[in-house]
């Protein structure tokens, strides 16, 4: 099923609009690409409609937001949501500043989205108000572990049914629900959260990834989690001796560059709950 | 020839600056450091007069245009107009959308190109307001191929004639005309295209040559095309099993850094019709 | 000392702010990861005095400032001094544009600065509103070189001294002063010029390092210095034929995420005059 959604991003190879912040969009642009995905970025009010319409996904990302781009996000949302495109919600920073809780918030109220997808402290946040964010990274207090995973899973359920979307809680253990299914997902390793942005490039992924199955979107959303995941077990086989951060987020994108349907049936690690 | 151009390039140091989108601006950056050149960029209305004055040519990349940026290009152009300097457009998804192409057009109209640089489909929209833009990589229908050459070289020489620009249309197949001659390039490798921003890098460094090489601006924009190809080609060379799209992109920079005159000579392959 | 400023980064993990350009801004990110810092980007007013609050320093450069981002500058800034964490200024293009060098006389005039870090161009603008600066990299002629490191040792003091701040002048030879001692240190490599963002890299990192290390300011701002340049050397000796400065950025990256409190101490080349 997992290398089905992946095969179908490679033959459709749908065109994502990226509203995303500018630290990271690079690498988002360049997994795009690895995973048979076609990216385009765009921010401008004036602009998004028009690039959102010739799209087959969208993803709001609010990292780095201003009020400008705050104004493209719903725009471009708005459109999408007209067109029946899916939307991914990526809140970097929701709980860090009022802004971005309540961007993330009024993006959820105003628009239909298809999938949300960020780290156990900032999907608290959306689901509860409440939550400690540490910048742009989950409080270590909150992560979800083997011990706190049958409560974990109850409250990603329940805000997925809640929200009416697909939740996408990601760390060292990847939930992915849609309100009834939960995905329970193990690949991955912890040095990945030594790289920037690799949280927002599975964003860009996924979206790709909900776009070209669109009947299976739950599926997609989880595939998207395993093949990055994945990627990130494949890239660390090729480091070397001295090989850093840097050189890991290269061998990442490589491995997605790579991966095709097969390996990632074979390499996905994962429960259904 | 080509030779001279690059050797221009590396003697002369010229500071480009560079109005361009943030998906690929460290790409661009970097590829400009690499052939010898210094980036500069700065994207303020308040800022640009300033910054292209002490600058040896202007780089306006329309992809993540915003209303500022917009007012920028425009304000940066005319100083560089006014002080001789050349300016490459690279129009960015013009004809995506309405926005792109209206700018793309507005600045053909009111500076003085020295180049324009981009694919066919945006090229196309230039000329004729017509085009299929597929984001921001050119439609597969219209690619520039053996079979269609000669239409091709027919439609870039009469853009060329018409708009008084060097046009720079970048493929499979390169043709970089100034309405008389046209170069016919047949450098790079299609693995490119999995690349995100490697036409933004050559605008930059074709900027660069043709600021260093005032007495021949067409041979040193054709020069960039086949450096950057040939680029392109070394470093596949040098990729290893696993190596993806990534560490492709490192190692076309690598490759650039690395050249000289003499390499650029013997690699180009290219014919004048 | 410097091996124990540096342990103070990776025990501690602060979470620095940064207000920086998006030519840099990636690598930024994974320096900061890479040495142990977590970093966050945040640049409009309305978001900026709410991420600030939470983190331990404030990384303020100027390269692609804009109208809406300087006031992010100053908003974050005046609520970093109210909270008394260590703001940086990284004055990039200083004297290149009148907007920068205002926007950087101002932040001084207005912020409590605790560092301010530049190539020597830049700090001269700021001392004297002179320096003649060729784009964003150090003028040739005003280089810090043996033959005039005295000239420069006081000329550095004494702006230190006027400004109250730690005064980091980098280039081939690194100037760190209080206004009293001064750090003259030699590591680092002249290629690490041909890689954009070095500078910013720094800037980024001696904010962690400030942060981290409130009762020894002066030595953590120079550790930072030397942990940069060691970097790079270390980075360099594991370049292989072909590799260029694409590569050599991220050795330098994978350098840091190796480096630990021995290897620094080890390897700091400096002398305090």
């Amino acid at each position: 099923m997992f290398g089905t959604c992946f095969g179908n991003v490679r033959t459709t190879v749908p065109l994502v609009h990226n509203i995303t912040n500018y630290v990271t969009v690079n690498d988002v642009a360049n997994v795009l690409l690895a995973c048979g995905a076609s990216p385009i970025m765009s921010d401008e009010p004036r602009d998004v409609a028009d690039i959102t319409a010739i799209c087959g996904g969208l993803n709001i990302n609010i990292g780095t937001l201003n009020e400008r781009t705050i104004e493209g996000m719903f725009t471009a949302g708005k459109k999408a949501n007209e067109l029946g495109h899916p939307i991914l919600l990526d809140p970097v920073g929701a709980g860090a500043s009022a802004l971005r809780t309540d961007t993330a918030i009024r993006l959820m109220e105003e628009l239909e989205l298809t999938v949300i997808r960020g780290n156990i402290s900032e999907i608290k946040t959306l689901a509860c108000g409440s939550g400690t964010t540490k910048g742009v990274d989950a409080d270590m207090a909150d992560a979800v572990t083997e011990e706190n995973l049958s409560e974990a899973l109850t409250f990603v359920k329940s805000f997925g049914k809640k929200s009416g979307c697909i939740v996408a809680v990601t760390g060292a253990i990847d939930l992915v629900s849609d309100g009834e299914a939960c995905y329970v997902i193990r690949n991955g390793r912890p040095q990945m959260g030594k790289i920037t942005g690799t949280g927002c490039q599975l964003s860009g992924m996924m979206t790709a990834f909900v776009a070209a199955n669109p009947e299976n979107r739950l599926e997609a959303a989880a595939a998207a989690v395993c093949a990055m995941g994945l990627a990130g077990e494949i890239g660390w086989s090729r480091m070397e001796e001295g090989d850093g951060n840097s050189t890991y987020r290269n061998r990442i994108i490589d491995a997605v560059y790579h991966m095709d349907a097969e390996v990632l049936e074979k390499g996905a690690r994962y429960e259904v709950r």
